[in-house]
């Protein structure tokens, strides 16, 4: 029986069998305590057993990280603090722990050490927690998409166009690299690789998901991505999942209520299926994480232009180590400003076209382009998204400007000549996202076995 | 307003704006019909105007594949193949469509033609069914893990382990390659790449979920997995999705349990949600197919050894190619003939270790493994499983004996000695279960964007 099923409904007086992990053990002369998870709630159970138990010796040498099975009755716990404990009537060992196992209950270890036992990382309390958060978010998006009849659109992860900018790309190859090495030639023939051509891993699916989108009408990706990028912070990493919405007949404004509301759903669905697993957070990770997320959920998001927001920073009596300037990017103090300014999340839109991608909508002013990023209070920015260009005319010109192969990518400009709609989406990096919610504060924590420069264990 | 609703609840004499793409257009001297569909469901809307509208003349001229808007009244038709039209009274062209759409109504272009046009095939009957059960069945999938209390583990794509046979690599790297072939060395110094050390694409996750399978009891993967096999088979492709549930305190026959009850489940959501593209599927792919997954449903699963399985090979009065033979892998034309004999699913168990994965647990005769096969009438082997070796010293031995490292895969081994208990776990291909639930043959029209040898376009 699941150790979940004794929390959620009543076995008290019954007879069970339970199977789990013990996480710790205080032993007396005559009677014991274990502590027991088994990983299907964040709960652990108290076994209690005496020297009237037939192994009693057997059961006091329990180590720390074994699995067992016992079977018992549950009954009401006379420690005020549980409701109630497995008294313990039989036993199984069904595997030992040995005396070198990292994870004992005294001491606390490092957060880095933990990475570098990343495979038994996830029995820990901090990872127990993070990592269900993980699977409830990632659950909750797929949930929201479905209920509003979105597509689910898995896009390609070894391609042959480079997403045009949005980062540095991992080559992928089955060419030979020693024997390449080996004789000297000018350059690399790529007809011999696998692919006939040189392809890497993707670093968007947006482009091949405008295409679904202009036949599903909505449609979404949920996948992995990845940045070559050789920079060591805590908010990057070389392979992370993303999330890429797309709608047809949708603008600017369209997009940011979808962006709202799913950022409001999922963060409700978190609240309310982790309910434990976020008062752990809370109480020892980020102080005000719950509360943090319940403002979010009944906050109104402030949708301002660009020119708008450098304008209130201009104004603001504030010494910039970034001066603000129209026409510029915003930077990290900046972003922090703005959503105290307006005291919840801002929808910065308008940007000026030159600090954007190609593919974005050209606005009337011929200077800004179509395009918002979501700042929201305690996470910086947490989307990214856009109208597309869908004039096949403005959008060829934007590519030649930008020396944007034309030839290679003839069916993203195709898209505009047949039945090319208006349309918008956006991306959230998933593990920004996870950032947010758990209050855990580096990346390589929120991802099972992260991959960032010079680290790619397990 | 989306079509789906339109079809789902009462509009009759209602005024509705719709937005979508023209599949066909039937235009008359006094009047006309619109066929319109905008992906939200596999029906088509029929619009019809006639010459008391006021842009009669443009209406007319509307191509195929364009994008528009219309707004006007539901009216019940007096056509008896179609409970309602809508009687157009505004429009306005969303975007256009030249001439060269190769999606005209006339003609059936070949399945190897769309592959060509890959981004435009959605629009298609054909693939617009195929690419939405493809997102129903993901759907489900993620239902069935949350609803038994699994947490979904991302597991690395990027990883330095081979996966230990599962399959030929794709190297990812950093290196300059051009640079590489210009100055002669005799080997490759991969502390200079991205993560200091050679890498490549994950055949498999299993190895990862294993880990959290011992820290969560239940854990499943779904995610992209790559193959560089140089194959050009209907089956294989070079990137494609998979499942890997792994559960901890499981033998091999609740293994099975779990691969037939979550097979089930997907099936008959699919059924449940995805009548209309069932329908169709079943009219012009593959007749008989919705009573194929009716059937399955309702199906027993039988569980026979591999060796019995043998027996009554050989004692089938049947010449067959290859001959069937104790110890030995089955063919084709054997799953096929079982699953005859059975007339059903047959979960073909307990393999000769030597031609199955070191991981599998090595059964009480020293001569099997606690592996299993899930043959599925019409569809082959779905799904591949095992119970896993707990014990360190059968594992280490057998690692030893097929020149696994143990160094490198340390933390694999140490998980046995860590509370390493009983665990058992499957794989499932995506797209073969798609081929399955379509009836569409070639994994090329089921992905996407396939990627195959020699092929990767978009």
């Amino acid at each position: 029986m699941d150790i979940k099923k004794i929390f959620e409904e009543d076995y008290i007086n019954k007879e069970i069998k339970v199977q789990g992990w013990i996480k710790n053990h205080r032993k007396q002369a005559h009677f014991g305590f274990i502590d027991m998870f088994d990983g299907t709630c964040f709960n652990t159970l108290q076994i209690v057993y005496d020297d009237e138990n037939k192994n009693f010796d057997e059961i006091s040498k329990l180590k720390i990280g074994s699995a067992i099975e016992v079977k018992g009755t549950l009954v009401k716990s006379l420690n005020p603090k549980q409701e109630f404990e497995l008294k313990l009537e039989e036993f199984t060992l069904e595997g030992s722990c040995d005396d070198d196992y990292p994870l004992q209950a005294k001491g606390r270890p490092t957060r880095e050490f933990l990475r570098e036992i990343a495979y038994l990382r996830p029995r820990t309390n901090l990872f127990q927690a993070v990592f269900r958060i993980r699977s409830l978010a990632a659950y909750a998006i797929h949930n929201y998409f479905n209920q509003n009849n979105y597509v689910y659109v898995h896009t390609p992860l070894i391609t042959a166009n480079d997403g045009e900018g949005a980062g540095q790309v991992f080559q992928v190859t089955t060419l030979d690299l020693d024997k390449i090495a080996q004789n000297k030639i000018e350059k690399i023939d790529y007809t011999k690789d696998f692919f006939g051509k040189k392809v890497g891993l993707a670093v968007t699916g947006q482009l091949e998901g405008e295409t679904y989108a202009l036949a599903y009408k909505r449609i979404y990706t949920f996948g992995p991505t990845f940045r070559a990028e050789n920079s060591n912070t805590k908010t990057h990493a070389s392979e992370f999942w993303m999330i890429e919405p797309e709608m047809a007949f949708c603008d600017l404004e369209g997009d940011m209520d979808v962006m709202e509301d799913m950022l409001k759903y999922i963060v409700k669905y978190v609240l309310d299926n982790a309910k434990t697993e976020l008062e752990f957070l809370n109480n020892f990770v980020e102080k005000g994480l719950i509360e943090k997320l319940e403002r979010l959920v009944n906050s109104n998001f402030t949708r301002i232009d660009h020119k708008d927001v450098i304008t209130i920073l201009k104004e603001a009596n504030v010494n910039w180590e970034f001066p603000p300037e129209y026409g510029q990017d915003i930077a990290k103090e900046h972003e922090k400003y703005i959503t105290e300014y307006f005291n919840g999340p801002v929808f910065i839109k308008n940007w000026p076209k030159d600090i954007k991608a190609f593919y974005m909508k050209l606005n009337e002013d011929g200077e800004t382009v179509a395009a918002v990023d979501l700042e929201v209070p305690g996470a910086g920015e947490l989307m990214g998204g856009s109208q597309r260009e869908e004039s096949y005319d403005k959008l060829y010109n934007r590519m030649k400007e930008l020396n944007i192969s034309t030839n290679e990518m003839d069916w993203y400009l195709n898209l505009r000549r047949f039945g090319g709609c208006k349309h918008a989406g956006f991306g959230m990096g998933f593990e920004r996202l996870l950032i947010y919610l758990t209050g855990v504060d580096n990346i390589r924590d929120v991802i099972p076995y992260p991959r960032t420069p010079g680290n790619c264990d397990f």
